[in-house]
């Protein structure tokens, strides 16, 4: 974070069989404008309103996905981490990632976006630090994921590693 | 399949909620000694003894897991595969892979092993082949995996590209 500041991490619901608990997080609080303050939330909800969702992934540049597809895979996905921003009564959604996996080894990081009004000052950072947190909270220790080419130095800078050992990310489509 | 000749399908018993049905495929059939046949099945039952996939995993050189991990892992995984050679009353497992997945988008294998015994005789195709037809009839279209430099050939010749548009597959570990 560069000019948000963490404050305190708030209790959550109780969450589904094997899934880790839904919880929110207070990340950052500064002025507005007419005495008024902003906050930056980070959620673990999966109660994501699709069409907001979809803005922010068109805002991305992401292609549009059928709504039905993608709540099953909010569903069935092990985490779903979100940014929200809140001004007054208003909250938006400013960033969101899932992740799949087997709830033992293994997790695979999808849709990880920040909205491009918010890039630059530490969200995708933030963002990052808490699903590391999330899923090693979960004793999950090989978190992967499929990097396009310019995001690939900011997820080294966030410890991941390209081809270790000589492993490669690979991708079957159909043909 | 290079001298195994597939036969026919079996129907398999009702699935749990949101995954493929479980089936069992007879996929070859021949001689063995004493008028005795022996098959290999394709399965997709959990049903995996823990002693026997350890066994099968420690064949090839991989590390020692915990049990109530693997168990774990199985039980959260979208797809288990796994290959059985049938001889008279005795049933072994040759080979096993499992996929995770969102259940729309995504799916990411893991664990893919044939038995060194068995390989070099088409199994490990008829593997992927099965896992893909799998997949494909639930809709999932990207089909994804981290390949050890020694099976990325392997992979290529059954259709998965590595660093496709430049996409890197990244791993984060424990500290």
């Amino acid at each position: 974070m560069t000019f948000w500041k963490s404050l305190f991490a708030a209790p959550g619901t109780p969450a589904a069989a094997g899934r880790p608990r839904e919880k929110e997080i207070l990340l950052a609080e500064k002025p507005y404008r007419n005495g008024e303050t902003q906050q930056i939330y980070f959620s673990t909800s999966r109660d994501i309103d699709l069409y907001e969702l979809e803005e922010l992934c068109l805002a991305v540049g992401w292609a549009r996905r059928p709504h039905r597809k993608v709540r099953k895979a909010i569903e069935n996905s092990f985490l779903v981490v979100s940014l929200w921003l809140e001004r007054g009564a208003q909250r938006r959604l400013i960033g969101f990632a899932r992740a799949t996996s087997d709830h033992a080894f293994n997790a695979t990081l999808w849709d990880v976006v920040v909205h491009p009004e918010f890039q630059g000052q530490g969200l995708g950072k933030t963002l990052m630090d808490q699903i590391i947190r999330e899923l090693r909270q979960q004793d999950i220790s090989n978190i992967t994921l499929f990097a396009d080419p310019q995001v690939i130095g900011f997820y080294q800078q966030m410890g991941f590693l390209t081809d270790p050992e000589g492993i490669k990310g690979m991708f079957w489509y159909p043909r």
